[in-house]
């Protein structure tokens, strides 16, 4: 039996309200063998407290060994297994700046580049143009017509922008046609199935067409794209766990993932305060809440281990105001590790506590990767989490007699 | 491959001895944050004595969160997906009463009630008749006759008996009929597809009659019928492992359980001395005992701790028994947690203890929660329990050369 069957059959209504904070990248690694994480260094009392309150564990995001991106990271979380649901990046991209993308569309992410008098890419972001060249440019590539499809052109910021081709029977198997070097012009895309053959000679079109009604775009000259994508066959939140969930992110691609399974997007402004004030706003009008924190994992992107101590850090401030609403379960972790040491996502498990009045605490003091090693919780897969959570809120019923 | 296939390639026989006890329910909560468990609480020194000599765990009955009934709880243990073998509460109940359910039959659970001149229910249980008043009762709505399907009552206790309809093609996609509330009628039985429609219309016959023959009953006039099913394809202990397994339970659906998957069902009166002196008279005629200990989950589901405390400590007590005959492998585990701070079922990991003289022991000290917690077992799925039982017996080959 499928989770999702498992969960619509036994799940119960109840007066309950569920935070799942997400601390992206939140994992990760000492810089000298038997030295402190990140989250180990950073001075945490508020998060000890609710692992000292709550149950712990180390969340395996998809498997061991298996690093994900910010889209199998998050779909774990949510409870959708993210080896059945893969999401392209152009499908991200796009329903994060709030284009609703629908069954017959290939959502690709654009980069403006600079071509040269040969065609060959000088600079593959364009000189990084103002968020206003990239409006003026969206606006001629706006003027494209293909025939057979639809296009669709929308702006997300510098260099990047989101096409979507709209039309019968389009794939998404397409290679990227951003050579990823420069000196070299963009690559031909090509459909490695009729479908995607479809798509493939439409953005071939698409991209042919740019070069002319961008030559008055100064180093704005051409484009590479990438990250084909269909939307994915998905069930919502309130259709799987009867949830009325709000997402309160303030970076596109997880309000991109959470529009995916259906939360309502909230736009908390850019601070990790705003974030917490629209908490409060609506607390009363929805059962659950994912908070997004996004400077766990750029920190650790960057490789700066202070930096993303000190990220740790803002994030333990705001706990007790989370804490104040009186969550009936009130979880903290991340989507996948990003230790500042690799400078990247990684796959080791990440820190998870878990509080609730039905905790069977475990334990633990502190909130940190060797502490949560010896959790109640132990190592789990991270789309069991939902369970855990609906288990915690009173919100399933017994299986079987 | 289905872990059975592979069970069933591998083993080997033995002329080993394994037992099972099964405290019902005995995981629990502390009361208070980092507190004790009723587990940790009671002095057990006879199962502290087993987690030193051997190696413990903590079990997950179904998956993380999911609260199981007895049913699931027990399959898990017998080394049967519980995802996949769903049991029915009527099958359950029938085969508690030791009714030979066969594959043309769909087994009820029947509870009498107090129905008013206008057919509504005034009290769901009559009064809880005595088991004389429901045994003539019973004997009342054997003389209900319902054409094309041959009809079976048997008592169970005060107002709850057992109905099979047997018959041609009968379903059990049959809604129960108790209202759960008075004041109103019994609900009439649907079915939702056709075979189920025939289970529906018979029952329905059922009822009305029952009504006329229960005229005279007094305070028992009419019944309401629930937990329609089938009985699921299974199969045996004795086909999967080889083992010619024997179940010491004093209540029914305990018994119902063991029968399913084909154990011999022994009598051992009412109290765990009996049970205790049934194992030993029988120690010679099998290889596997399934000792079931009920108190340990009634006492959570009435939410008394210190009852709990207190049965968890009868069973201590009758260890020394059980070890002095010498099994090759003895396990105390619970099919669930009943925490008798939820008063409920409830889904938290069970502690589980393995004694064998192949065990790789894990420096724990005693039988409780926090303690299983660090044990050589980990939390592992109860379903593969039954698997590192054969192998502790010897009844496990290698796989693969």
């Amino acid at each position: 039996m499928n989770i999702h069957q498992l969960i619509q059959e036994l799940r119960e209504p109840a007066d309950t309200k569920i935070v799942l904070v997400v601390a992206d990248g939140l994992g990760g690694l000492p810089l000298e063998p038997g030295g402190k994480t990140e989250l180990e260094t950073a001075a945490t009392p508020n998060l000890d407290a609710v692992a000292r309150d709550g149950v712990c564990g180390l969340s395996v995001p998809v498997l061991p060994g298996i690093t994900p991106g910010s889209g199998p990271g998050h779909l774990g979380l949510f409870g959708y297994d993210p080896l059945e649901y893969r999401i392209g990046r152009g499908i991200l991209e796009a329903l994060g700046i709030n284009f609703s993308v629908g069954p017959k569309d290939v959502a690709i992410r654009g980069n403006f580049c600079t071509l040269d008098a040969a065609g060959k890419i000088t600079d593959r972001r364009a000189g990084r143009p103002s968020n206003e060249k990239n409006a003026a440019a969206v606006a001629k590539l706006r003027t494209i017509k293909v025939p057979g499809v639809e296009l669709f052109v929308e702006p997300v910021r510098e260099h990047r922008f989101v096409v979507v081709v709209r039309g019968d029977d389009l794939g998404d198997k397409v290679n990227d046609t951003d050579p990823q070097a420069t000196g070299v012009p963009p690559l031909k895309a090509e459909g490695s199935d009729p479908a995607s053959r479809r798509t493939a000679d439409a953005v071939n079109q698409f991209a042919a067409q740019a070069v002319q009604v961008l030559k008055d775009q100064g180093p704005v000259s051409g484009v590479t794209l990438r990250g084909f994508a269909r939307l994915p066959k998905i069930a919502t939140f309130e259709q799987v766990y009867g949830l009325k969930a709000a997402a309160i992110a303030v970076y596109p691609m997880y309000k991109g993932l959470a529009r995916l399974v259906g939360m309502d997007i909230l736009d908390p402004g850019g601070t990790l305060k705003g974030q917490v004030e629209t908490l409060k706003k609506v607390w009363a009008d929805h059962d659950f809440f994912f908070l997004h924190y996004k400077y766990s994992d750029s920190t650790g992107e960057d490789g700066n281990f202070p930096a993303k101590v000190q990220m740790i850090e803002k994030l333990d401030a705001v706990i007790p105001d989370i804490r104040a609403l009186g969550p009936d379960v009130l979880i903290v972790t991340g989507d996948h590790s990003t230790p500042s040491k690799l400078k990247s996502h990684s796959w080791h498990p990440v820190p998870t506590v878990l509080l609730a009045d039905s905790c069977r605490t475990d334990g633990v003091e502190e909130f940190g990767e060797s502490a949560c090693l010896r959790g109640g919780l132990g190592q789990f897969q991270a789309q069991h989490l939902m369970l855990l959570a609906m288990a915690h809120a009173g919100r399933l019923g017994k299986y079987g007699a």
